[in-house]
């Protein structure tokens, strides 16, 4: 099955939005193996989206179509398909209840052009929207298939997830579903977990390995076609249990959460305490942690000593350490061992993790750009500090410093 | 003239990586009153690169390629060009020579196929790469315009900016440039701002008025042709006083920075001192604050008093304003306003600015979600707290009651 995206909206035409939908999409397509060949951002406008449902249909035989569903006069795509199709627009009444119910909830009165989102081609499978009002379509025509989903993300993706990719997946001839394990690292680089793993990458028939990375996090996708997930499993284990013996140090998770949800889910079933003390990361370790939610559970928070001031008034570390001829610094070792350690004893947490550094663009106590020290403390007696040596402009040393102090975090508390 | 965007990338069209340079190009483009209808994505791949180039050939008069000028055999875009307009490829030899130095310079060995990044069309006028190997190509033909920039938004944006934009306007006929004025504002909605202006922006024509938004900011963009920086400010200024007159109170810049920035600039000229003590945005405004580089001049830290003991034990509010019946409890008016005192009186701020409230997803102390009451004290005495009903998940609550406590800043400051 050959795919083609169209995105319909002027705000992306014109650049006001990134078309992050056309990403999610060809990615899930991926996913049930079938293949994008086109992407096409096209304006609200009946000629230039029919153009462009034309020519797709010349050379795709499943079209899916993002944005447009709305109640709006601009929101003309169900429309446009209806006519290019020859098929009527009718009235899906599941769709029609749920809003009038809703408006009635609120005590809104329903304008008249709301009822447009109920609207389906009469010949189309509905597909529901969970997370919004306009109703999707799926529908079969002269051998092509067509989706029309909204445009707004939180609209779109689970409406593709839960409803469009099982209809696309029913229409694969004669193909097993597919099933994956995904394997989430820490502490290690891109390029040296594909080194470690070069032969099994090159040597990759079935199951396949997709490496993805993301800033400060890497991951792999092992996946398979099988008639049963037993099936599967007896294909994805060996190769998973291979790719653990050569680096499950770093494995921190075999399903697709970040490691600060990793290391909050630790913590809470241990039930223990966490206080952070952030100074070049200047609070965004402590943004990523409560981030999830629940997080106040096991995360009681910290001080954002930026300044040697607060190192040395709120977390007890001596003038000494920090300033003058001989010191070892505000970026030390020594700084970030004393700050873990004093951090522990004065939040009464169970465990401590500090980050002092030089996130740029300007070095600091003469120290480079990317110099870092994490420190940990922990009830059990256990203070050490890690140096750091990272690359990158200041927002990517300061994400990359607090995912390494989040990796410190995980293997002691693992340990 | 009317624009069509190609971007050629197979990481592209499998969702790999987002097609963020089609916004950048569309934006830039509208700049110069060039409209966009169309926009494509097309993998590396010889036959549909050939086909997108002779669609887009039909319906637009200026065709931008990006991606797939680089060494390898999937750079396929300048060949394909070649082929289409029937011209030769030629050696650029300026970016030879700066290709064949560099190499040089690092001591390492030039593979030949590096050559393939200083090809241009033999007819085309070369677009220089400031950033990157890979010359650009401007050329026309038959009436159409054609432009190839290379993929990496890095070297993309700078030659698009420098080179590629000067290019286009030196094609269109007699078009003034433009001029513009941008209005940032904060501590109101998208769609209170338009309410306010919504018979200037209703009744435009020159200058035009374009409201943009992004979470926690918006603002506007004053735009005129002149044939003179004087003469666009004699329409600009005007209308410019007329918006002030109704909104000078939210706006807190005539130029694209952040409120962050705006505040930290404003700090730094006062030689104030800021801290802070954040609950519920758990470090997100720190994280914000020293994203500015040079933060660090004005910003002292503080404290992430996410859990009560912190508030109590490191910022000093006492337990019966925290819990226990009839206490106001940690969201609270009084708890914002007592960690605003003791911040700035513990910290040795010169001001000061906490946040407490309840991020989500569910309810705490029974108080709602959304609700967040941000503190503001200041040396010279003055101390309030405000109260927020915000709506959102928990990640826009965060990001909101950030930007609200920064706006409370920025009043405080500035008065």
């Amino acid at each position: 099955m050959r795919a083609e995206i169209i995105a319909v909206g002027t705000e992306l035409l014109m650049g006001q939005i990134v078309n992050t939908n056309a990403q999610y999409l060809a990615k899930g397509l991926a996913d049930i193996g079938v293949g994008v060949y086109f992407q096409t951002v096209v304006g609200d406008n009946v000629s230039r989206i029919k153009e462009s449902l034309h020519i797709a249909k010349g050379r795709a035989d499943l079209i899916i179509c993002t944005g447009g569903l709305g109640p709006t006069q601009d929101d003309l795509t169900k429309d446009v398909l209806g006519e290019v199709l020859g098929q009527k627009l009718v009235i899906h009444e599941p769709s029609m209840n749920t809003m009038t119910e809703m408006f009635q909830r609120r005590g809104i009165p329903m304008v008249e052009s709301n009822a447009r989102q109920a609207l389906m081609l009469e010949q189309s499978d509905p597909l529901p929207n969970d997370t919004g009002l306009a109703v999707g379509v799926a529908v079969m025509h002269e051998g092509t298939h067509y989706i029309l989903l909204p445009g707004p993300p939180k609209e779109m993706k689970p409406m593709f997830d839960r409803y469009a990719k099982p209809w696309i997946e029913s229409k694969l001839d004669h193909v097993q579903p597919l099933y994956s394990i995904m394997l989430k690292f820490a502490g290690i680089g891109e390029s040296a977990l594909e080194h470690a793993l070069i032969d099994l990458i090159e040597a990759q028939t079935d199951p396949t390995i997709a490496p993805y990375a993301k800033e400060g996090e890497v991951a792999i996708r092992l996946t398979t076609r099988a008639s049963s997930p037993d099936e599967a499993m007896t294909r994805l284990r060996p190769l998973e249990a291979e790719i653990r013996g050569r680096l499950d140090e770093h494995i921190y998770a075999a399903e697709d959460i970040t490691l600060e949800q990793q290391v909050l889910r630790m913590l809470a079933e241990s039930g223990q305490k966490l206080a952070v003390a952030e100074s070049c990361t200047g609070g965004l370790l402590s943004d990523l942690l409560t981030a999830v939610p629940g997080s106040s559970q096991s995360f009681l928070g910290g001080v954002i000593c930026y300044s040697s001031t607060l190192k040395h008034k709120l977390l007890g570390v001596p003038m000494e350490m920090l300033e003058g001829p001989g010191a070892p610094g505000a970026v030390s070792e020594e700084t970030a061992a004393e700050l873990a350690r004093n951090t522990l004893r004065l939040l009464e947490a169970d465990v401590a993790v500090s980050i002092t550094g030089v996130a740029g663009p300007g070095e600091s106590e003469g120290k480079p750009v990317g110099l870092v020290y994490v420190g940990l403390a922990h009830r059990n007696g256990q203070a050490f500090a890690v140096k750091l040596q990272l690359s990158g402009n200041r927002e990517t040393i300061k994400l990359r410093a607090a995912k390494s102090a989040l990796y410190h975090l995980w293997k002691t508390i693992k340990s």
